[in-house]
């Protein structure tokens, strides 16, 4: 088969798939997790049940799939709030900004039963692990510029941020936001 | 009725209820949460069902009460932790290093649905409450003896100290939680 023919298969594969998972963020949204069904985001997303089946086997299979996005999207505006043209020190406040913030926004999805059920499955855990592997990496390179203590590992230090940083889901303000991001960089600093 | 005959009363009614969370934790530690069943629960308790079901309503409020009762634990954990006669800044470390120790052991208990099944309900909300108050007055305390920064309010680092410290969850070793707690510490100090 041509590869544009394949291309385009893809391509009709990835919007049926983005569909489901907008409709399901929408559904979410509206009525909560408890409401969710299959029939439903398929009806939301204008595709019929059988489609739906064809690209996700259960509701399980949807969140998991919904979250690895979100994942995914964070470590893309993660990547984007690092600008290779500032200095290390200035990428990792913003990156970590980054992440504080969209903490603080989606604290309300994350309430409740919402949070197990979409914590689980290699996908996920594997997107996760790349979150942390990015400011590993980053954090890295904090401790060859000296900005960054090396008491601990660079592995170490990557999990302390994104576990303080989750903090920021029961902030009162961005104000206070910043202040965490703040505390959190002031862990970071060699003696 | 005489005084002593109600103590009697709610002697009895706690050792039941006790008895009857000491088999729930036992039994979630040799099959899982999702094997728990009332039954269960009465049959490892030596009690009948009747019994357990007038005590506790349904397997929710079982696991709410049990919960409630480790986070009750863990405060007095905390609270023997600081032992008065030390400084504050000694017992502000003693106090972060028993909670990470809480969190790096329980890490296997949380994985999975039992973390949502548990974290629920406003008695849980409200032991969790009293988690933090109690490190947020240490803290405050800790602000009078300017040994913690002030551009951040009590609450906020009692909040970012409590996150921060589930990482403990994750570390490899006790050397790890050691890390941690320095970590966590070290953002507390003044500029």
């Amino acid at each position: 088969m041509p590869k544009l023919w394949d291309e385009t298969i893809d391509a009709h594969r990835n919007a049926v798939r983005d569909a489901a998972l907008d409709a399901t963020a929408v559904l979410v949204g509206e009525r909560g997790l408890a409401a969710l069904t299959m029939s439903r985001i398929a009806e939301r997303a204008g595709m019929g049940r059988a489609t739906l089946y064809k690209y996700f086997p259960d509701l399980q299979a949807v969140l998991t799939a919904w979250h690895e996005r979100q994942v995914n999207d964070h470590l893309a505006q993660l990547a984007a709030a690092a600008d290779p043209a500032e200095p290390v020190a200035t990428r990792l406040r913003s990156v970590l900004h980054t992440y504080a913030m969209i903490q603080f926004h989606s604290a309300a999805h994350r309430a409740g039963d919402l949070a197990v059920l979409l914590h689980s499955g290699p996908h996920v855990d594997d997107a996760v692990r790349r979150l942390r592997d990015f400011l590993r990496d980053l954090i890295d390179e904090g401790v060859q510029a000296e900005h960054v203590r090396t008491d601990a590992g660079p592995d170490e230090l990557a999990d302390f941020c994104l576990h303080a940083l989750t903090a920021a889901g029961s902030a009162g303000s961005a104000a206070g936001v910043d202040r965490l991001v703040t505390l959190t960089l002031s862990a970071l600093q060699p003696d």
